[in-house]
């Protein structure tokens, strides 16, 4: 085995590490990027050193971006009062992508976990509750799972803020979702939940 | 939007255009590489930018390598007189990870079809007949696909070559395979190629 070859199992190796990936689709996206060199594999290369160098977490909320203090930390517009609570950025980008939040983020990073020894210092808890103090928040909507981590979480942070409105996501039948196909919980969370028609 | 996250959406876009990968798994895939910035990215990065500069196409066999004649071409000990024609580097990979071929490879680079007007010269195969003029060749094994396509592939290349011994893969049953899996085609060619137990 000479250098090339180690170089293209290196590639293969550390494709197959991202999470959806496995060795046998790595090795498919390796021989596309060599086929598509210059359309895929440079940009992607470049792509990949310019965020990882730029890339850092707001110091303020926890998002990904490239200064100290996020776009969205930033932008006097989101400066309305609320802070949506999230687990991850991966959440956080899910609510931009549906756009109907205008306020700010905070990402936790994770769920309080007894399992995991995750406590509330390993996460981003105590600067929620500096915001809550020093910025003019009026409502803290958390948009934490409805898994039992999640609630967890929710109702820790729910009883460390004072003074200020704390509230939650609906829970009920998503929409397009069929009653048949819907687990025991959500159709429990939706009755009890439900509202005049 | 700023220059930042453009960076980011940039990325997203170009590894959910990889096999495999779809929008979903491509954001997972970022916030992955970013929260392992110097064990996963960087390493990511660099790998890929020196694949992109140094991996090219063996001018014998078409395998992918870092020189104009692949290890494989080059090793003495791989010059057994058989050649095995695969449709693809995959293929060729697949065939090295059983280990049991000893010879040397040919890559056609795809089969013959008439629907997406590939002919001979298409493929590696003109090369592939000056490969067994010149070279001793002893056996031309075909390890092509067992579809259409494939067979006819097959039954041309076979045509092509003259004075050279050309087998090609046995069909049957998969080992591990439980016949009540199996479809009709490949049990059909089980039971005519049966042999004495």
């Amino acid at each position: 085995m000479t250098d090339g070859t180690r170089d293209l199992d290196h590639l293969i190796d550390l494709l197959a590490k991202l999470p959806g990936l496995g060795p046998r689709s790595a090795r498919r996206a390796v021989l596309h990027l060599i086929k598509k060199r210059s359309l895929h594999l440079l940009p992607l290369a470049e792509a990949l050193t310019k965020v990882g160098q730029t890339a850092r977490e707001c110091l303020n909320c926890g998002n990904i971006g490239t200064s100290d203090i996020c776009d969205i930390c930033q932008s006097d517009k989101r400066a309305t009062g609320e802070i949506c609570v999230v687990e991850d950025v991966a959440d956080l980008w899910a609510m931009e992508r549906a756009g109907v939040f205008k306020g700010r983020y905070h990402v936790l990073g994770g769920t309080l976990s007894a399992l995991d020894a995750v406590g509330p210092d390993e996460l981003r808890i105590p600067k929620l509750i500096d915001r809550v103090a020093s910025e003019a928040v009026t409502e803290v909507i958390l948009a934490l799972s409805a898994t039992v981590d999640g609630q967890t979480t929710a109702h820790y942070i729910a009883d460390q803020l004072g003074g200020v409105t704390v509230t939650s996501l609906a829970q009920g039948v998503p929409v397009g979702g069929e009653l048949d196909y819907l687990d025991d919980g959500t159709i429990s969370a939706a009755l009890k939940a439900r509202k005049s028609f």
